[in-house]
Order: structure tokens, then C-alpha cells, then sequence
């Protein structure tokens, strides 16, 4: 059945002989069919019922188990050798994760306490659910921030520190219930609108507001403003210079430096990640070791104070489900809850596309969404995959989803055992640990366009807001791909001279226009958007054909304008009426139009439409440019040998 | 050099025995060229100053006096001939536009002579600025019921009516300022978003709104709602039962009858256009005879009342540039410049296409922007080309746009010496004039989800507000477009046997699978919004692919992907890293990514890339799938045989 070169010349030597090939019209199905099918691509393009057919009942329940409950899959398989590295992992990201979850916490103005509850549940929910074997669950810093700036706006965290700490906790909730029913609605494209450039331009300014933030710890100014635009934060710092402390400044200097050089060995040795890993616990380490020495919290260096040992207490009776406040903790957890999820799945998916194994886009938002509900009502506010930690997860050679366990065990020892420890640890240093310097890109060499997006992202990030800037990014996308639809791109297109292939004759310059023939492939779905466009165009490709081909002085007049559909995926009503006109205006002018390759949906429509339905005759269709040429030249010379 | 098809035949035997064609890369241009184009592309498609080329410098000036100024370019050859036919067709609108200016105005609850004042100056600069010949210029329904309701919502015109004429005339400036801007930034394709489907859902809405507002004056209802939902409006009717008035709904449904049966026979016949032209006037001056004989404004029947003799007062003194309403009335004038701007340029492409002229989208929107701003210094309120006298004008056979100036000449005389006689016309006759039956349409038939948008303009503009109606429509519109963008298709293709086409394998029974060779065509651009999916969707291609294969035990694997990116016309970032981890994944699988005609923006932007640079060398990519399955079967052929 293979062909080869000498087969397929003689087939195309044998097509040529015989007729040319009629365009079939698309097997028949009814609307209730085409509407399931272009549902089922909508909502479920990964088809996950697939692999429960023509299984047994007993298969199909441990199968669905198993689909509920990845932790089925791979459980059974666990052994020891897997245990080993995750343990290893799993520790690693602790240390990491105990001194981040402080941080973050009190950068969201909730009680440093709070960044370790939220430690320790999520990590154990999510390694039940969750399907990545990377993903290190936790408290991030963008949504931190979201959330802290969101609240601060309308309640005082220092005033009211119950009402802010229920406001937090039902944010999470909604944040959950909003991320786990995109999950269930199979609305996870959402999510995809937040482009690579959005992000990249989103994440450099935040990590820049969040860094921005810890100027208050590290220079330890006590009145800070509470916007966050680079602005106020820049005049706060400059107007207070006589609360800054020089016994925080030169601590915090000191910890900066040795973090930001942690990281950066970690970043040249991707080997050496336990070097970053363990730098931020060392921090603390040594720096609560300070102040505990020398008794710096009575010479200006604050610190944490207190923490109440224990496991987290539940907090499902602090959930607000009415009141005035109700339409504000919603609103904070659909943005925290998406920005959040953005983050998890992407880190999701980059580790997974590494170790070639696929992420479910759709279960993991259940997952994040379930962990952020549970974790509502346990005191822990909105977690999700964190970058930083699941690139050291990995690199410390995790294996499955224990190492969350692992992480999260140790967090509980924390949490029941060591946390007086913590009394004496300074704010400065965890300011410290939070900052963070953006990454570079190489956006601008290969997308001018999206290079404006992402510097539109940056910049309303720092000087309007964390959301604005991420909702003008957004339009701005969703701008160019309507500007792309609204502009279709028409390519004339020309004989490759000693073949029947057709390609664009401003690209390929050996390619020549056939005499008589405008040939144009349009390349996008013709649709309300842009008919009257293509309408301008065509006309004006018309023109231009005739005013060059006059200065030529070839006398050649345009018989026939063949309209290559190949790349013309849809069309909608206006599209139908575009066909009818623009057919209605060339035969004013004495010229044929004829469609060449049109697909299934296309021709269906012309077919149902009264005006439209001669464009769509089998027999006025073409398969390929070259056979309409071929076809049409004989026809003409038929015709003008009879007259003659 | 025409090519027949024996030559043909030659030529493609040719091509198979030389080398297969390379995609060579396009021919480059600097970023500043290129953005020149595209710029080019999406401002000026049809390319405005093409005329002006390689013209003296007097030739340019006339051309430029006549593309500002088109009645320059008709002035000159206009005839005695030309003057007759626009005469008839003149006084035939004139006839109409009385009648619907008094009755429209009262709609927009202005004084009843403001309708008139506005069928006087707009047409006059209209057919100095216009390029449509059949455009019927004066009040219109739709956009005297927004603004009549937007302004009511803030200012009651019973008890403020300077104010709101003031509002009114400044709403007005804004629309035509919009309406020009439009057009001086090009910008003209913003209205484009407004679909068939959209209109045809919004217009029949309005008609019921506008007709449901007539129950009022049809049946001399004095306490009305001040809202326009169906259900506002259809409660205050049958709660004000007692304020019915026999005479009042007698004379009103005698009319109604006689006007939609006017109109009945001139839409089955459309010569006897002169009938529903003739029948508002004929129905004005009966019932005024009736009213005054009868002294019927004596038993309920309320009459309009003394209007003032004489010309348009100058308003610019009533402008409102700055205070608490210039919101508002921005506001006001926006959406009504959106909607009649809408109308206007919809029946000018409408006659236009059917005498085969052309109309510039953009230079229409200037004229009749214009023509507002001028209108709201001058006591006019919103106006724009009616649908309705336009079609009266086109079948009284109008020549130029003449007869807008006939049309404002003999409004002229009314406003000068016939004023008096409308003293007696009865508020009734003016609800009939409004009261339209809308259309039935075929969308239904040719695409389900234009329906359903139509259905939504419909329904929302009915039960919501007419502007969210329309808002409603739009979204939707907007949403499926991006739909198509998030889902693009992806179709598996085919070799049909006996030539090298490739066809959809599901639309075409004879084509049939290469072994080995898995060919995928992708039918839109990539970018951020869909690549998650084509990644998704890739890999279940081929998981289906080798499931297939194995059920019916040929026991080939696949070895090649092949994706024709004929139908790609643009990508972004994400789609460069989209091929670059498609191409990483499917390595890990042993099979090999080849790309097939791609067009020069990819193949650019591949190269630019580093990591995706070598799918893009130009020995790596094919000009046809044929040509790409011919090179591999041939490669994997010599590989083997070198084995063995």
C-alpha cells in the first residue's frame, strides 16, 4: 500500500486524464448531531470517557475511582525506592515552605500563623486529587498580595483583625467553589486567555509590587501607605525616612544579599537547587539566632512575637455567606481564585510536558478548587502550585505526590512542636525572603504585538493596579485576535511554474499569475466581522489585477475570480450574504466567480441559503485551484472554437 | 502563454521527476515596513488614495475637492433629465418625511416642530457631503426612542422641557462628533461587530417597543409608564382602563388599518410605492379635516397644538459642554451615533449594491457626523439615512442626492407658511404613522447560533432595555468568534487515490489514510487562546490513530506527523512554543513533526525563535502534503535498505 515516487507520478499522470474531481457535498447528519459533536469538542476535546468503553462494570467503577482519585492509580504501585526520593523532596520543599508560608501570610495581612495552616491541609488534599507529581501546594505571593490589597481596601486588618480573617476565609471559599466549578462546567479555556506575554508582563510587575511591599519591613517603617501602586509606595518611603531603622536596613541588606546570591547559584547550577532550597530557613535560622543574642527587638527590629502552637482549628463557622460583605469576598475570590489557578496549571504543565506525563486541565481545577474549599474551613486561605517550590520539588527529585505529603507532616511538626521558636524571628527577614528580581524575556524579537501586551501588563501592574493591569493585558489580546478576524488576510496566489501547485505570488517569486485568472485564498472564517472587508478587498485586488495588466499592455481582461476556501474554516449568515453579493457584482462586471475546496460546514450553508445555493451546484465546485484552471481554460477554448 | 490542459499534464510530469519544490522563506522586510503594511491593511483596505497616484498637482486638487465634497463630481454633469426623476421622488420622501419627523420627535418626547426643523438643514448638508444617491436623510424611529428614554431616565421633559431639548441638541453634537471621529480615524470597522443577525433580533424588537410606546396615543392614555419593557408598558395599560378613550382608540385603529394595508400593497407591489408614500400624509390631513369638523379635540381626542411659524432657530447657544450632565449626554450620544450610524450606512451599501455603485464606509460616517453637529447647532436632534423613505426614494425613482434638497425645500415651505394646518392633527394619527410590523427572516435555516443572537437582541431588547439588548447581541457575537478561535478545527486528511490532493478524510468517502503517516490540517491561526487545545487535541489524534490501527491489526505505527499550515495565517509566542513542545513530545514518542506550506509570517517568526528554529530550516519543510509523503517514503525507504 505504500506509494512511492514512480506510483504517485503515474497516479497524477492518470488524474489528469480522467475528470477532473467534484467537490462531494459532506455526508449528511442532523443539527441534534452537529451540535453534539461541536459540544463535545468545546467542552470535552481530551474525550475523557474514552478509555471506559467496552469495559466491564467491575473495570468502569475502579477506573472512574481512579479518575475521582488519582492517588488509586499510582498508590498501588508505590514502593520504597519512590518513597526514598520523596522524602528527600518532600523535606526540602518544607524548609522552604515554612519560612514562604509565614511571608506570604503576613503580605496578605493575615496572622503569620495563618501561611502555615495553609501549609499543611491543602498539601494533603491536593495529594489525593491532584494529578501532577510536581506540584508543590501552598501559599503563593501574587494572590497573597491580590487578596490582602483587596480586603485592606474596605476593612482595616490592624482595626478589625476577626472581621479581615473572615473575609480571607470566605474568599477562599468562593475562590475554590469558583476554580473547582471551571473545573466541572469543563470551562477551563478560560483560563487560556491569560496568554504567555500577559503573564510574563503580569508576573515581572507584581513580583516588583510585592517587593516594593517589603521596603516597610526591610527599611522598618512603621507608617506605611496602604495603596500599592509603585507611586504611593515610592512617596510613603521617601516621606518617612525618619522611621527608617539602620539596625533593620543593615540586617536586611545582609539577608537580601545572601538570598539573592543563594538563588542565583542555583539558578547557573540547576544541581546545586538545595543551595536556594534551604537559604530561606537558614535565614530565619540565623537571623532569629541574632536577635535572640543581642536582644534586637528592643533596638527597632520587630518581630514576629508570639505564635500559638497547635494544629489548624476549623473555621467553617467564619465563613461569610451573606451580609454586606458578601459581594466583596466574591469578588476577591473569582480574581485570586483565577490568578491562582492560572499559576497552578501552568506549573502543572511545564513539569509534565518535562517528565512527558499528561495534567488534566480540567481535574486539576477541581482539585485546586476541593483543596481551596476544604481549606476555607480549616483555616487556611487560597493555596495553589507554586512555581519556586515545584522547581525545587523537582530538582530535589520528587517522585509523586508523597513529597506533599512529606512537606506537609513536617509542617505539622512544626506547627504542634516548634513554633516558639519563631517568637524572636525578625519581619525583616522575612521581607526578605519574599523579594524577588523578574525574569527577562525574549518576547519582543519574535512578537512586536505581543511584546505591547506584555508591557501594557507590566506597566498597569505598577502604576494603576494588579487587576487593571491584568484586565487591559487581557483586552488588549482579545483585541488583536478580533483585529485578526476583522482583517483577514487575502493572498494572491500563482502557478508554480511546471506544476499544478497555486502559492502566493508575493512570497514564492518564481510563482507567475495565469493570464485571465484572479486567484485569491482567503485565510480566516468569513463571518459578520469581516464581509465587508473582504468585499472592499476583493474588489480592490480586482482593480489592481486590471490597472497592472493595462500598464503591461497585455490586454488580458480577468475572466474568472477563483476564490481558494480551503483555509475558510466557518462562515455565519453575513458570510452566506458576502458569497451572494460579491457574485451579484462581478457579474456585473462580466466576471465568473468560482469557489475552489470549500469544507463540509461551508457548503452546507450555502447549499441552505435560497440566494446562495448555484455557488454550492457539485458541479460549479472545484477541488484544487489547479483543476478549476485546467477546466475552465478548456471550457472558454470550447466556447470560442464554436464561435468561430 | 495560457496553459491548456495537455501542458498541463507535461508540466506536473515535470515536476515529479525534479527536485520537490523547498518553501523558501518569504522575501524580508524590516519591522517598520511591515507594521506600515498591516497598518496599511487595517485603516486603509480600500486603499483611498490610489487615484492621487502619478496625478499633476491641479488634477489633485480637483480629485481631493471631489473626494471631500462628492457633490462636486456629480455637480457638473447634472441634467434637466436627472432634475425631473428627483423632483417626483423629492416631493414623494417629502410627502413621507413630514408626517414621520412630527411623529419621531414626539417619540424622543421633543416638541413636535423639532422633527420637522430636522428633515430641513441635515438633508441639505447631507447632499453636499454624501456619496449614497438613493439615502433618504431625516429623523429615525430607533434613535429617537433611545434618546427619548436615556434622557428621560435623568430629566423629565413635561417638567423641564428646555433642559431636555438642551440634553436632546447636546446629545446630538456628541453623536455627530463620534460619528465623524469614526470616520476620520478609520476606525469605520467598529460598526461592522453589529451582525445581520444582531440587527434583524434588535430592529424587530424596537419595532414592538416603539409600536407598544403608541398604545399611549392610540389609546389616549394620559398617566403612561415612563419605561419601555414590554411589561412596564403592558401593565400601565391595563391598569389605566379607565383612561381609554372610544373615540380616541376608534380613529387610531381606522388609521392603523388604512396605513399597514398601504403598506401591504406596496410591498407585494413594489411600484404602487406611491401608496405607503402617500398613505401617512393622506392620514395627517383626514384627520385633521375629521378634528376640526367634528371640534373632536373637545371629546378626548387630544390634537398637537399651535406650532411656531418659521425657520430652525440657531441651538448652539444650548449646547452642554461641561455640569452634571455632560455625561449623559455623551453617553446618549454615543449609542444613538452607534445605532443610526449603524442604519445609515447598512441602507447605503443596501441601494448602493443594487445600482452597482460604490459607498466608502468611512467617508459616509464623516458626512453624516457632520451633518449632527452641524443639525445640533441649528435645532436638530439625531438623523440619519431611514430606512424606509430611503426605499420610497430608490423606488421614486431618485437619481442624485438632489432629492434630499427637494425634500428640505418643500419641508422649508411647510415650516414657513403651513404650520397652522397641523394645529388640529390628532396625537393618535401620529402613533399610527410609528406603528411597524417586523420582518421574518430565514436566519433560522442557515445557522442555528446567528438564532439564537438574534433571538437574544430580540428578547433582551423586549424584557431587558433596548442598549443591553443590544449589548446582550453583540457579547454573544463577540463570544462565538472567539469560540472558533479558542476550538479551531483540526481535520485528519486523506490521499485521494490516484492523484497527490489531500482531503478531509470524514467529508471525503474515496480518500483514504497513508500508512505511517498521520496528516493533520489546522484551520487557524495559533495563538494564546487555542494552543493548549491543539496540544490536547494533537494527542488524542494519534492516540486514536494507533488504536485504530491496532484494532484492525496492520500493525503499521505512525511514524511521521505531518500539519498542513496552509489554513495558519498568523502566530504568536505561545504558538512558537507550542511547536517547539509538540515537536519535544513527539520525539519522546519516535515520531517525527514535519510542517507542510507554512505562510511567511510563521515561517519568520519559527526562525526567529531559537529553540524552534530548526522546524523551520528550509530543508525541513515541504511546499504540498504530497510532496512531503513522496520525500519521506523515499527517506525511510534508502534508511532501511542501507540497514539491511
Amino acid at each position: 500500500m505504500e506509494p512511492n515516487s514512480s506510483d504517485h507520478r503515474e497516479a497524477v499522470e492518470i488524474a489528469m486524464e480522467t475528470e477532473v474531481h467534484r467537490v462531494a457535498p459532506p455526508p449528511h447528519r442532523s443539527t441534534l448531531e452537529k451540535l453534539r459533536t461541536r459540544l463535545k469538542e468545546t467542552f470535552f476535546p481530551d474525550d475523557p470517557l474514552r478509555q471506559f468503553k467496552g469495559q466491564s462494570w467491575k473495570v468502569k467503577l475502579i477506573l472512574g475511582a481512579q479518575y475521582i482519585f488519582p492517588i488509586l492509580e499510582w498508590g498501588p504501585k508505590y514502593s520504597l525506592t519512590l518513597l526514598k526520593s520523596d522524602i528527600v523532596s518532600g523535606l526540602t520543599i518544607a524548609s522552604l515552605a515554612i519560612p514562604q508560608g509565614i511571608s506570604y501570610a503576613k503580605l496578605a495581612n493575615l496572622p503569620p500563623i495563618v501561611g502555615l495552616y495553609s501549609s499543611f491541609v491543602p498539601p494533603l488534599i491536593y495529594a489525593v486529587l491532584g494529578s501532577s507529581r510536581d506540584l508543590a501546594v501552598g501559599p503563593v505571593s501574587i494572590a497573597s498580595l491580590i487578596m490582602g490589597s483587596m480586603l485592606r481596601q474596605v476593612v482595616s486588618p490592624a482595626k478589625d483583625p476577626i472581621l479581615f480573617l473572615q473575609l480571607a476565609f470566605s474568599s477562599t471559599f468562593f475562590a475554590g467553589l469558583f476554580q473547582a466549578s471551571l473545573g466541572f462546567l469543563r470551562l477551563g479555556f478560560i483560563i487560556d486567555f491569560l496568554s504567555k506575554a500577559t503573564l510574563i508582563g503580569f508576573m515581572a510587575g507584581a513580583a516588583i509590587i510585592v517587593s516594593l511591599q517589603q521596603l516597610k519591613s526591610l527599611l522598618g517603617i512603621t507608617h506605611f501607605t496602604k495603596k500599592m501602586g509603585i507611586v504611593p509606595v515610592l512617596t510613603s518611603v521617601f516621606h518617612n525616612t525618619h522611621e527608617w531603622s539602620w539596625e533593620t536596613i543593615l540586617m536586611g541588606f545582609c539577608f537580601l544579599v545572601f538570598l539573592l546570591l543563594a538563588r542565583h547559584i542555583s539558578m547557573k547550577k540547576p544541581k546545586l537547587f538545595w543551595v536556594s532550597a534551604g537559604a530561606p530557613l537558614l535565614s530565619v535560622i540565623l537571623s532569629t539566632l541574632l536577635v535572640f543574642a543581642f536582644k534586637a527587638q528592643n533596638h527597632g527590629i520587630s518581630v514576629i512575637g508570639k505564635l500559638q502552637e497547635g494544629l489548624n482549628p476549623p473555621s467553617w463557622n467564619m465563613l461569610h455567606f451573606h451580609g454586606s460583605y458578601l459581594g466583596l469576598v466574591m469578588k476577591t475570590g473569582l480574581i485570586t481564585g483565577i490568578i491562582s489557578l492560572t499559576e497552578g496549571i501552568a506549573v502543572g504543565r511545564t513539569f509534565a510536558a518535562l517528565k512527558n506525563y499528561q495534567v488534566d486541565g480540567n481535574k486539576e481545577m477541581i482539585a485546586i478548587g476541593l483543596m481551596n474549599i476544604v481549606g476555607s474551613s480549616t483555616s487556611c486561605y487560597v493555596t495553589t502550585g507554586a512555581f519556586s517550590r515545584s522547581a525545587v520539588n523537582h530538582n530535589a527529585g520528587c517522585k509523586t505526590a508523597v513529597s506533599n505529603i512529606i512537606m506537609a507532616v513536617t509542617v505539622m511538626v512544626t506547627l504542634l512542636f516548634l513554633m516558639p521558636l519563631f517568637q524572636y524571628t525578625p519581619n525583616v527577614v522575612l521581607g526578605a525572603i519574599i523579594v524577588t528580581v523578574p525574569a527577562a524575556c525574549q518576547i519582543w524579537k519574535i512578537d512586536k504585538f505581543d511584546f505591547l501586551v506584555m508591557l501594557c501588563a507590566f506597566l498597569g501592574v505598577l502604576f494603576i493596579s494588579v487587576q487593571e493591569g491584568l484586565a487591559i493585558a487581557v483586552g488588549i489580546s482579545v483585541f488583536k485576535v478580533l483585529l485578526q478576524i476583522t482583517r483577514p488576510k487575502t493572498v494572491i496566489l500563482g502557478n508554480i511554474p511546471g506544476t499544478d501547485i497555486y502559492r502566493n505570488l508575493h512570497h514564492y517569486k518564481e510563482a507567475v499569475s495565469v493570464p485571465g485568472f484572479l486567484i485569491l485564498s482567503i485565510e480566516a472564517p468569513i463571518n459578520f466581522a469581516n464581509t465587508t472587508y473582504l468585499k472592499e478587498r476583493i474588489t480592490r485586488w480586482i482593480e489592481e489585477y486590471e490597472t497592472e495588466d493595462a500598464n503591461a499592455k497585455k490586454k488580458s481582461e480577468v475572466k474568472f475570480v477563483i476564490l481558494d476556501l480551503s483555509a475558510v474554516s466557518a462562515i455565519d449568515t453575513n458570510g452566506v450574504s458576502f458569497f451572494k453579493d460579491l457574485k451579484m457584482a462581478l457579474e456585473k462586471k462580466n466576471l465568473e466567480l468560482v469557489l475552489v475546496n470549500p469544507v463540509g460546514e461551508v457548503i452546507e450553508k450555502l447549499q441552505r441559503a435560497d440566494d446562495a445555493k448555484e455557488l454550492a451546484r457539485p458541479d460549479c465546485l472545484f477541488l484544487t485551484v489547479g483543476e478549476a484552471v485546467t477546466s475552465l481554460v478548456s471550457t472558454v477554448k470550447s466556447h470560442s472554437s464554436s464561435y468561430v
